[in-house]
């Protein structure tokens, strides 16, 4: 079987498993104050360009690491801005209404957040008589790449860090497939700029050659106050964190993250490519590690005997949505035996 | 001045406040546990065709209303099916959220849920692989008249609580407003086919006449186990309950819930009359207490100078629409007044 | 029969009511930005020695405010201190808790917070390694008079409002009986103390002669910011805001909360020294309206045939605690009757 | 350095190393829905004596675990009964508060919940006229072994067992160190007995040789409906749930679970014996991997230059309680060496 499912079905990069084992026998105080931990921050930070500045916080996963960050930049009164397609939204579980905050939707073709629309929305909720008995947008949230695979330009990045900023309200970037996005082919956005124009955003590993775990880079020191104790509240403080810094510490030596996403783009380009030359369609158009096209249902139900991927929406009399996901463990002669075992459509 | 502003502007019909006169030494017990208590979900029942069956709880207002009935109604990983208009959408500060509840917004242009959005959704929702990443849809929100001054039909009424019932969810109905519903010319929905087919209602206090109050009609008992402790950790019982009691308990006998909406309605309708009489467009053709026209910004300014009523959106460029309220206390001759002063614009 | 169960067993004092009728037909903007309810923040503010400063808020209910003041007084991670014995502990069904904060509890013998216990307390909070996997000490809570019946002394609450600013947490006071408190015989403690030593408390008006309401005074502007909404969200904003505002305009005329309170304190005393006199001992020495005698069970039966009054715990074998209480509308001739039905134990 | 100052300061069994890089390119299903977890819930319930019925969850740390299964298991007016020492009541940061629910505490010397205090409890509680403002006690919590290393005997557990089923509540039992109460010399429980007397309990891996993991046990099907969207809605729905299953597979075959549990209490009861033989006194007696010496000041600060432990409370004027802790890592010559160092009392 070809598997093209998802990017978390594997284990993890061995380079993460080697130092697992080599360290094995080390002892190390919990809760992320070890020094995998403190060396894994540094490299972070020096990474993201915040030398001597910001904080890194982990945490295990991504629904965890939303709800955690959100509740801890919202107040009380206030809710949390996003697309209507973002994972905040609609595939938390209700994580982040159980904190007691509104998920804010502003429609979405394309699961991005569009400055205008942004500016638009706080124009009009403070337009409004009644605002203080409606939730107040205390947030934006992005992700990049989103739901569906697209990315932001750096312009959109910028806008949208500027109707924030003039807002006073924080600009929050989920990164669970951050590294896919900074690979892709085309981007003209880098780290070092998400770094600089989002408030809080985080590195997802999960999702990039980790077993497991997230790093939450908070851009001003302070911004998050007693977020220690608001992460074990909410039960997502990592008892062994040692676990953590090492994985992100070994991700941020010799580019591994970015080897590992540089991989699985490729993969994932390849394999567009030859979906396109067999005379396919796109579903959307990703750069990313995620690709989307359209198959007749017959075309599906061949290849559904060869290799694993998903439906992207409810089977259609005569053609699907589909999603193809590459990863670290990839390889070159899956795609290619993919690509041989496609019809020709032409 | 003429006031069409809103129904809660003036204090409560005069024979609540003689009973609250006549009643003030009388000593009982607090919390619902009184013989006026007692008395008024008799007669709420009795009007309901519900005698010896279901149960009558009373709050002070509807957004605690709304809150407390739907925190109690869902299980924890549930959320509420609402229309993106309504009251628990948009005007309530996330009273629903800060009880960990999604509000699922359907999109609705008259501000209805109608069965077959609802049973569309419900089948999209499980139809998804990933359902149980979602926040489950456990009951429905529908608001009558709703927040736009619009009816459901009984067919209508019939259709969705049979949805409900086929998916096993409650069908709640926030009836703020319920008597101008209920005497509005053309409904063909009558108070017992309400408490015949949604599980829980309430029947608005504050807007028609109360001081303040808002009955809640549980269909079946039980359905709601341990609401009295549910009602306090809400902050939501009143201590003096006897005073909520006393309230519906006038308000039940000799018709005059249903007298004072007859009377804000026919003022209403009077309005209505006028304002087209004299060439101006509805915004929304609303049979109910509330009226709603599109105005001139000029017309609006002179009639600002003599009456209140309220923009119902922002402000347009040239003409903006605009909402007149009647109440219990509306007199005709202000209705005159206000339709004279108007200018013709035939 | 003579009642002496409760404070809040019979409707409203009469100038209340009264006044509800003379201004039953103004029409007024809802929520509390009515007329009325500026009038009342500034008589209120004027009683406290704020003019000029400070903001008052009304709700409707005990609970509803304590839940809505703590649930914005607090972060995220904090929770308020109170004694074992206090409201909130105990009789608000776990509000607090619902909003998400813990009441950390400090045993108290006489359901007082006293300063050394307090600071004992946040000194060893603070020694103890692991505080930041424990929730923090965010606030002081405290009811005066208690719910005991018990008073502070004006140094107790210098001391307690020492500790307090020393730790930089807000003192919050619970005074759903506060005339009471004020009124009693021996009390060094005004209302311009409270208004000085505490950063937010509430003046009870439900228990005090109202027909329900309690108004939060908050010292300093801006420390409980976006209030307004908060109160929305806790489903604690009552449309008729008016309703609240002029019943607090009229208690702050004329001294009328304070003759409440007086009237109240002198009938209790007057019970109580009846008491003595007749042998009986008290439970608790409370010099407020709130009056607490251990009676031998067949003297509690006896009495149970002619007044209402309430076991105050569990029925003993020989004898038990009984609590009685007075309020606006206690009949000086009811106390007489009572004492004179009562058997002498000498 | 000896290292004895907790069970999660290194890794893993080398065990589970082993497994995670033999099962590394193996592709599986996301969320536990793989045949890892699978084989592990079934070797789980066999060892627990419940072939063919009960459920079995995986979550990734203790508190997580705590805040999940509470709120599954306690409708909203309900609490949590627990021991004032207890890990829910001190040292989660208020989790389970976060989610709404009071822990009730009852005090306990020896960190046990004993069923006649229990009984009493609930007694009182149901005899108290206003038990429907208070928070209802939906379920008790206790952990064996405790946080202070006692364990429960057969008798006891009986007893609550039948407390909580008269009242119809459950009992919820935290293993996070399940293994050394299992494994330790005298105690009467057995894993089977746990398994019979708690409706839910989990088994601890992150304290007993796993990366991390807890696996929670269920006894009946159905009791805690929808618990995987519960599950992801408290974000603790690890994606690559693979690696839970893998861990409590391999810790549930050939008795590894035990065999770990068994060195670390025999490492524990030899440094225990050491410490008496040269003259020290115990502050608990426990018969698990912690233990609990009272130690003069002067031994505390010679022993810190050799090994890592943990004082247990604030540090006394002449001598201070400490803890040691052994697991799968201890050497046992380094209880040798560390004994060889302890200077003689006698």
């Amino acid at each position: 079987m070809l598997h093209f499912d998802n990017d978390y079905m594997r284990g993890a990069h061995p380079d993460i498993l080697r130092r697992l084992s080599e360290t094995n026998y080390e002892q190390s105080p919990g809760y992320g104050m070890d020094d995998y931990c403190a060396k894994a921050r540094d490299l972070i930070l020096r990474e993201c360009g915040m030398d001597g500045c910001g904080e890194v916080y982990f945490m295990t996963g991504g629904t965890q690491t939303n709800a955690t960050v959100i509740d801890a930049l919202l107040a009380r009164h206030e809710g949390v801005l996003a697309a209507s397609t973002s994972h905040v939204n609609v595939h938390e579980a209700g994580a982040i209404e159980a904190s007691g905050h509104k998920v804010i939707v502003l429609d979405s073709p394309d699961g991005k957040m569009h400055a205008g629309a942004v500016a638009r929305y706080l124009r009009d909720f403070y337009a409004d008589d009644t605002f203080e008995h409606m939730v107040a947008p205390g947030m934006v949230y992005i992700s990049h790449p989103t739901e569906l695979g697209t990315l932001y330009t750096l312009d959109e990045l910028n806008d949208l860090a500027r109707v924030c900023g003039d807002a006073g309200i924080p600009l929050y970037l989920d990164g669970a497939r951050l590294g896919y996005g900074l690979a892709a082919s085309g981007t003209d956005v880098t780290l070092e700029d998400i770094a600089r124009l989002c408030d809080v955003f985080y590195i997802g590993g999960t999702k990039v050659g980790a077993l497991f775990g997230e790093a939450v880079v908070v851009r001003q020191r302070g911004l998050l106050p007693h977020f220690f104790s608001i992460i074990k509240q909410h039960g997502a403080l990592l008892a062994k964190g040692r676990l953590l810094g090492l994985q992100f510490s070994t991700l941020f030596t010799d580019r591994l993250y970015m080897r590992i996403s540089e991989h699985a783009v490729r993969m994932a380009i390849k394999l567009k490519q030859g979906f396109l030359a067999k005379g396919y369609s796109m579903y959307i158009d990703s750069p990313t590690n995620q690709q989307f096209f359209i198959l007749p249902n017959s075309e599906i139900d061949r290849l559904g005997g060869v290799a694993t991927f998903s439906l992207w929406g409810p089977r259609g009399d005569y053609e699907t949505p589909v999603r193809f996901v590459t990863d670290w463990s990839t390889q070159e002669s899956d795609v290619d035996a993919l690509l041989d075992y496609l019809s020709s459509r032409l």
